[in-house]
């Protein structure tokens, strides 16, 4: 078996143990709730990951998810962006080879264009981006062109990430509950059947202390969770169960600094919202916490600039060229996106137990 | 033939003909000054793309790009970064398999552990990342460790990155010629070698004045431009050869927004250093510019959010749900990482000539 100290660096690396208890930990707050998880596979995009779950339904940013998981047998697939006409035709095709997907839009030309095939329709509850609002007459509208279409309502409270507290998670959620709900009942009174009312987020799905009237529940990045989460106060630092494994070239003792060959080629250039921690905070090689606190300050391609937090100069000697680090991502899905595949280990122990592949792209 | 309205978006758009000049252009200027040009592949890292330029050498940022690259033919590369010892028995293997490969290191570490292998000593010309100083006495003695494994010094001016005026990227430019040759003529006068004084990057390339002493330079962005290099008056915004397509999947009427599916996934987190336009400026699906002033004021993963710069609402009916549109890059490097291949297009005709694809990662 590979150990950390055979890869060549920058590589990605996942530990399976926290990505179990990321998982176990959501699934068992739903089941609480007494509603259906559908996972955002957007994240993860990786149909290894997806089996440690118990989910039969998926979430999916891109129709190339949807295809990569229709391959592996999954088949209740919700494609939840608002859906190109150009893509009408590749969505029907999916159908046809078995998939059960179905399309969210938020406009009547959309509308129009995907009359045959099973359509949500998005809602805007926190303006946040797309969608239309749950008291609008466009929304009826909308449902009168889709007709037999129809088969619910979704929305998707992105503002949960800038919220500034967990107590305005919690009412952001309760937001994003109401907002679902009350479109869906008003569809209902002009006649629609309604079967699914669709909401989430990680944050919301966190928090959420009712999700009366909610049907199923989306969210992707809990299962490796990142700083920004953290930042949230949505998980703890040892919840990250991403990292990117980096290796020591160079220091610049004048500057306090250390370089490694992790840049953001390697980490993604997300700087995080909630909590500014350059390009990701630097554990040892093993995954654990050092004591001095390291980030990663600056990023060029494919170097990485490693200062301490408060500017004092790091003791080198600790950090020897050639030694290994991880970094913890602000932001799980571009930083995942930057590799093809996770080098999946335990806890501390550096052996590489798996390769998952994933998938990217479009 | 494909043409752009049949791509499912976002796709990568190449415009062969602005490729074509900026080569020129540049290889002309190198003509001029006397100097070979060595360019990286580190933004197009794509065959294809090396194959219009002249150059039999080549800098690469990963020892894949040294691997694809010679596959492909090029045996006389320049390994960019500070080599990680681990990775010695990998690039040795590329020695042994035909590549002309020269590493590069800052310390005695990496001295000792590549003394077999043909080096480069990463000079520090401007307190931008990695290298030693040209006047330190580390530089003798890393040349010492090093000993018939030298072949010369390189740096690379990345602070022209961040000069205020192309006045101030002419003075970098000296500054970073000067370095290098005082470094190679202080280990000249020590009694080695120095067949080799490699400098460079995309700004200080475009503006130095004069490149006595210097052999080869390195330049890498100068192939596609992008909004970075717009805004340090590298180049204009018609010589940036790179664009995002993407299709409008709705809008937001009160909000002034468009919404489409070309988000940070295709156009990558990267925000610009020069000039803060958002996640980039927004031109017709043809190439042309347009007469509203449209950036891409947010992104999510798989949304843009489009607005115009003078914060006025959009005329809607432009740009009605399934039409096309343009994204120029901040940072060409970056942009084009998230993406497996180029549509090649010449000029605003919308066929697409070839597809050119490229590698990525590790």
């Amino acid at each position: 078996m590979t150990t950390l100290h055979e890869l060549e660096t920058p590589s990605l690396v996942l530990d399976r143990a926290i990505l179990d208890r990321n998982l176990s930990r959501m699934q068992g707050r739903m089941d609480g709730l007494g509603v259906r998880l559908r996972p955002h596979v957007k994240t993860t995009k990786s149909f290894d990951v997806l089996r440690r779950t118990s989910a039969a339904s998926i979430t999916v940013s891109t129709l190339k998810e949807a295809e990569y998981f229709l391959e592996h047998g999954v088949t209740d697939i919700l494609y939840a962006v608002g859906i190109a006409p150009g893509k009408l035709a590749h969505a029907a095709a999916l159908i046809q080879r078995g998939a059960n997907l179905t399309l969210i839009l938020d406009n009547l030309a959309a509308a129009h264009a995907a009359r045959a095939l099973p359509v949500l329709i998005e809602l805007d509850v926190d303006g946040h981006r797309s969608g239309v609002s749950p008291d609008s007459e466009l929304l009826i509208d909308i449902a009168k062109t889709l007709g037999s279409s129809l088969r619910g309502v979704m929305t998707h409270a992105g503002e949960s990430y800038n919220c500034a507290s967990t107590g305005a998670i919690v009412a952001m959620a309760e937001q994003e509950r109401a907002g679902a709900v009350r479109a869906a009942e008003r569809l209902r009174a002009a006649g629609f059947d309604v079967p699914i009312v669709s909401v989430g987020s990680t944050p919301t799905a966190t928090f959420a202390a009712n999700l009366t009237g909610v049907t199923e529940v989306r969210a992707g990045v809990y299962m490796f969770h990142d700083l920004v989460m953290a930042g949230l106060g949505v998980c703890d630092i040892d919840d990250i169960a991403l990292s990117v494994l980096v290796t020591v070239i160079g220091h610049q003792p004048e500057r306090g600094w250390i370089i490694t060959d992790g840049g953001w080629m390697a980490l993604s250039r997300d700087r995080g919202t909630a909590k500014q921690q350059g390009y990701g905070v630097v554990h040892a090689g093993d995954g654990r916490a050092l004591s001095d606190d390291l980030i990663v300050t600056s990023a060029n391609q494919e170097h990485g600039i490693i200062a301490r937090a408060d500017g004092q100069r790091p003791d080198f000697t600790r950090y020897p060229v050639g030694s290994l680090l991880r970094i913890l991502p602000n932001h799980a899905c571009a930083t995942g996106a930057q590799h093809t595949h996770y080098n999946v280990v335990e806890g501390s122990d550096s052996e590489v137990v798996a390769r998952w592949d994933r998938i990217n792209g479009w």
